[in-house]
């Protein structure tokens, strides 16, 4: 299966695409959608939007998903990110896309195995699972990729599941 | 000049869209964008960028207004608002229009002259301004033509101070 992971953010968005069975992960593209600080910010969310749905024709996922909106100190940084995550769900749904949600537990759970990992080693394992030859120097589209692989696990694991019952 | 005002929610976006030279408004259209309850939050959200991107063509808007977010008790809710926001921002930017954000407080003293209005008196102004033999059922399209009104009341205000200056 094909699935599209988003690490939605205001100034960068990662994305990454895998193709998976369940247990061997492929990586097939990943990236940022870097949006400029010098357009306001209706703009920038349109930057962002041009760039999924773009990334959502060309790649054809069969899933996407995004991670969850935790509640940060800082409420004018989550009320933006909620913005960006609008306007990347509504590019999910217009492409037919089945979306799902993780919390950053359950990615890093799935990922390292271990709900309280660091940023490093998040980054370690998506390129040990993807068998990339270097660590994705993006930390934004290593987290996609983290979003895409805990997804991928997911969907394989409740499809075996349903088989089974 | 043509105006759009739209107050953002997920169940229901209210749309307005006035003719006005500053001083004299003119309705064109109201009404309200509802989204199906039973539909995932994100096919909701393409059902509001949907509705918007179709508003925007129809009526040509040379400039659209929205309210900023206000930080309500209820975080869940102003989470929600600013998903709907996200992509009223982009369904604007993405027609090119010029966009203008304003509080509840200059939209109320805007359109009643105080405030601290409440929403009766916000829609039987909103009625009164416009001339419409009787209010507007619904108060996110009052409300939304309030918006509008209170933005052609500024823009015609600056416009006049930047031809004297």
């Amino acid at each position: 299966m094909r699935v599209l992971g988003i690490d939605c953010g205001s100034q960068r968005t990662g994305y990454g695409v895998i193709e998976s069975d369940g247990c061997e992960h492929r990586a097939i593209a990943w990236g940022v959608i870097r949006t400029s600080p010098a357009l306001p910010f209706e703009k920038r969310l349109l930057e962002i939007s041009g760039g999924l749905r773009g990334l959502l024709r060309e790649h054809l996922p069969e899933s996407a998903a995004v991670e969850g909106v935790f509640h940060s100190v800082n409420v004018k940084t989550v009320l933006k990110l909620a913005h960006v995550r609008g306007v990347a769900l509504a590019a999910v749904a217009e492409a037919g896309v089945d979306l799902a949600e993780y919390s950053p537990l359950e990615i890093k759970t799935s990922v390292v195995g271990y709900g309280r990992a660091q940023k490093g080693q998040v980054q370690t394992m998506v390129q040990s699972l993807l068998r990339l030859p270097e660590a994705i120097a993006s930390e934004d589209a290593s987290d996609a990729l983290a979003v895409a692989i805990c997804h991928a696990t997911h969907l394989s694991t409740s499809r075996r599941l349903g088989r089974a019952v």
